[in-house]
């Protein structure tokens, strides 16, 4: 594997299926059964140019579960990048700081210009439009884990990537991810102007899978095995589209009449988070919460593991975890969520 | 006591009796004489949806000095639920991440409902006006850590709460606590239009206190034990309560002149912080600094030993933490504060 | 030593020799080929209530290399002192929570009137136009360190101080701390109304330097040891100054032509930080990068071992750090940035 992750481009299928396997090995830590010390003495930065809770606290989060120790940075106006300083410079600064970093810029691109400048490890955690590979691995390590548990396997799965299909940088990452696997049968659905760019439906039939477009969810999912579903970001929309969308993004959520009527009661439900649960917002149906269908949860937890082996093999730490480990001794409940099933 | 620390409600007086002696068992970590790593590898959500240095760095400090680490947000705007992500989604993403949470949110029953939908335990750290109830138990354990050092009991004390009695929520959440101790006097003394609910003083009667309101500070206070004051935070107030309390302010200040001509030697002063240091503010009077009757500091530094006990229970390590100690070894002053008597 | 540090003026040069001496002791851990566990348990207050994610970084990095836990602060309107808390109240709640407290703060003397409120060390992280003596530190060690690699003495060194000499804070501190070694020959190049203050040229003077101002970059420098660069801040300028000013900033620039064509090839290039890569900003110019006479992230390196001396210095662990030492386990690049020489 390369000294960075930038990229899912950069990652051969030997690459995933060896961080699947750290990330499993990961478990027993990242549930809060077992402690590792292994980073103990180890700096992350963790350079938030742009606004992620849920990102930020996620890699912070697995730094510590390997022992190490975290800077955070949030926001751009209180970085020395206002007062003109290159990526360059601020890259190799901080590199004299921290043994790792992790980075979330608003400008595609960017992060790959920081990593340029230094040997130290870089994660993208999100480059805008760009990349935002620890989340594409985490969507495959799940639909690996969620297979194994329902005794299905990737080889001739049904997946289901549907909502904004053209913007959303989740499903381009994990789409490149998935046709390393399979062979597979991938249904796109998205309103029409949001369709998933020709060249990545190239490159995934171009791999040996069956790909499908429509413009509907009203057909037959009885086979289905995963519906990955993603919101539609009206801040992404030109006023035209704004005007002959009116009344249809309703059309493109997943809930549970969709489930219940078209999929088959192991089809499992997926979304990069977050959603928007306010009222008419069209995105993926808060009544499907406490059905265990939906893994949008299990999914979310599966960022630590897998960020963990991230980290862990990037700081090539991933051979000394198994010896390094103690049981918690805090309490720790059996289960996380209040409606987790 | 609860899987939670959302109120004072919730606790029983076993309860708070366990926690101020859990407190009195962190003294030697909090006063940084012992170090315990009894949560090493834990992780705690510090979420701060609104501004509080303070709040944060107490309970982000108190977890630190129990092994843990750290993930702190602070503010609304980096925060996903600014792109409508429910409170429901927020709990249940953040608990697979951390081992405990505490929330700070400016919105009434939103820390409840956060809690409502993890398993992971979560301590208020204020909602907006609703409670704060770490902070009533550090305020309860100073009253009790005083009255030993003085040899007084709470069995009798009496207690003068003034300032803004009815929005400052510290004093409400704290007068609920001491009503389980006692029997008490309690004088509250407040400008027209900020005295304490009658629910409140109703609740306190019912329990055998003996409760009076008073409109002035301009009264015989010799057998007094204990002066907490609140700031009257005047952004609470309405034009109409702004002319009338015009020049009123200072008449409820407490001062030095208040505390030798009023008190006994023995009165001590307590204050939530912050106060307002700034001329004309009427806070707290800053000519008491120095004084040993002024509690402000003792009280916040019992900010610590609290939240670690709080931490400790919800956490079911309260028991280990007798075994798990080593000496400091950096220097520590023997005072904190240059004025510290 | 004194309790805090606060200003380079409290250094006696025994002071700055024990620093410089625990400063290369700290390098093995500085440059993560041990790890150190001395602070373990302790935390750190990490106020910054100016932007400055370098600095900031800096020392959270160096604390946390220690063993130690932190607590950050970034921002002012986050802080109970925007409800008027004084600096004394600040000072003594955080003491409370804190083993030590590193702060930066516009205004100048804030500082220092925050360290008087308190017994636990306060580290100065830049005081507005004031001071910000860990950065003359750490200058002052990377001479020392340059020097040694170079078979150069301080003895006799030929040191050029260009750019904004007026306003530019860490040249000022810098200045002192060189005036107690050497005896030094120091010339100053800076633009008409950026000349350094004659109290600090009278000073030096005073010492037994040999110190000459110039206007201009255009004079032989074969002999130089050292230049020391900075930014010319306009934003610090009147109008008038910025008339005269129009396309007189290049001349004043520092890059690779200035440094083969006047000076020799020892001569090595400092800068404060951040520089201004943006086309037209004449600062230190990007052609230099790569160029092993530039020594401007070997200088930010050394912020790490010399943050640390200051830690370890102020909370006695100094003594401690050769015994408590293990090797890293975790990857580390045998050269930190890609264009390091």
């Amino acid at each position: 594997m390369s000294q960075h992750l930038l990229t899912v481009d950069s990652l051969a299928r030997e690459n995933v299926d060896h961080l699947l396997r750290v990330a499993a090995r990961m478990e027993p830590i990242a549930n809060r059964r077992q402690v590792t010390r292994v980073l103990e003495g180890a700096v992350l930065g963790n350079l938030f140019f742009e606004a992620s809770t849920r990102t930020r606290v996620s890699f912070n989060a697995a730094f510590c579960r390997l022992g190490g120790s975290v800077c955070d940075t949030t926001g751009f106006t209180f970085s020395s990048m206002a007062k003109g300083e290159s990526l360059y410079d601020t890259s190799r600064v901080m590199s004299g700081y921290c043994d790792a970093i992790v980075m979330r810029h608003p400008d595609q691109g960017s992060v790959a210009e920081f990593a340029a400048a230094t040997n130290v490890p870089v994660i993208n955690g999100g480059d805008g439009p760009g990349e935002h590979p620890s989340q594409a691995l985490l969507d495959l390590y799940t639909i690996d884990k969620e297979f194994q548990r329902l005794n299905k396997s990737l080889s001739g799965a049904h997946i289901l990537l549907t909502g904004d299909l053209k913007y959303g940088r989740t499903v381009h990452s994990l789409i490149k991810l998935l046709s390393l696997y399979g062979p597979l049968r991938i249904t796109l659905v998205s309103p029409p102007g949001l369709e998933m760019p020709s060249a990545l439906i190239d490159l995934v039939a171009s791999r040996g899978h069956r790909i499908e477009q429509r413009s509907s969810l009203a057909c037959d999912f009885s086979d289905l095995d995963v519906v990955y579903a993603t919101r539609i970001q009206k801040e992404r929309f030109t006023d035209e589209m704004n005007e002959s969308f009116q009344g249809l993004s309703g059309d493109f959520m997943i809930n549970r009449d969709f489930l219940d009527q078209r999929c088959s009661p192991s089809t499992i439900v997926m979304h990069p988070l977050p959603r928007d649960s306010r009222p008419g917002a069209n995105d993926l149906d808060v009544n499907l919460n406490g059905d265990p269908r939906l893994a949008i949860f299990r999914q979310t937890d599966n960022g630590i593991p897998m960020r963990m082996a991230i980290f862990a093999t990037l700081l090539k730490v991933d051979a000394l975890i198994d010896e390094d480990q103690r049981p918690v001794r805090w309490f720790v409940p059996s289960q996380t969520g209040t409606l987790d099933r």
